[in-house]
């Protein structure tokens, strides 16, 4: 068992805030005693979305893209890359992650959607250069892909129903010059 | 000139709110009139810290850190990469970012504290492996480099003074899963 002040202390904030912010979502522990700690574990997991396996894609494979390949992480937390894809044959189809252990083929582009379908790929991750990210996104929407991570430093449009999240560096940066600024 | 019901709209806010939001830092414009857009452009640039150059070193030259070397935006808003450093010469040292038209050398992280002086290095870029960032991060502290944007996925300690922003990607797709799972 754990009390909302034990995880109220492990987060750094007030108990009464992780007791408010659970109870958003609904019913959990058992008021004067805490939560059992697994059953908690499994019921954040769910409200997060992070109960399952989510199965991705990268696309654009310089070295953004072979970064994101070998990215340990993703796999410690079920993220699985399934599929790689570049516009470029020639240099890099059949490039493989090694660091991963299981090599990833990178395939053409134009397999998009037939690969999308087979291997059930979920979330489209965007890593190739800016200007060819609305059409990467664009083939994304088409093969039935609802999430894309876009690190393309540009804004990229999608339909209702297909979420966007963006990762731009210099946005970070922007964050962390107004810091040093102001301190 | 422009009106905060203009800027408002760009934003997609409210009127009221760019006002408050401006009237947080000091006076801006004139009241039924609006803006200078010149000396408003420079006046958020100053709050932000946007209106210098922020001098930068990328630690760590694998993918992650070769695809930095050659994020075009940076150089868009000012943010300079300015040194390069590798725990291992053999492999990377003098490698250089072509796409950015003017070569960075890589040096052997050893040289830190003498390069972040002479060439006044402000933010230090981590694209290591996790094991080494913390290694890293108090080189760039006794290097008196006072941000650090860190690209490896571990917590890492800072003095007082120092400020540290992460970028885990695992974080990212952790909002973008929340967001799928509760469409």
């Amino acid at each position: 068992m754990i009390s909302s002040a034990q995880l109220a202390n492990k987060c750094a904030v007030n108990a009464a805030q992780v007791r408010k912010d659970l109870a958003y979502f609904g019913e959990f522990g058992i008021r004067g005693v805490g939560y059992h700690v697994k059953d908690l574990l499994h019921d954040i997991k769910k409200i997060l979305g992070l109960n399952k396996e989510w199965r991705m894609a990268v696309i654009g494979i310089g070295n953004l893209g072979s970064a994101l390949l070998s990215y340990k992480d993703f796999l410690k937390q079920n993220y699985k890359i399934v599929a790689a894809f570049d516009i470029n044959p020639p240099n890099v189809i059949g490039r493989v992650s090694e660091k991963l252990g299981k090599p990833v083929e990178v395939l053409h582009i134009n397999r998009m959607k037939e690969v999308a379908k087979e291997r059930k790929i979920e979330i489209g991750i965007i890593a190739t250069p800016p200007e060819a990210a609305q059409n990467v996104v664009d083939l994304l929407v088409e093969a039935e892909v609802r999430g894309i991570l876009n690190f393309a430093p540009t804004h990229v449009a999608v339909p209702e129903g297909v979420m966007v999240k963006d990762v731009f560096f210099t946005t970070v940066l922007d964050n962390l010059a107004y810091l040093l600024s102001n301190m």
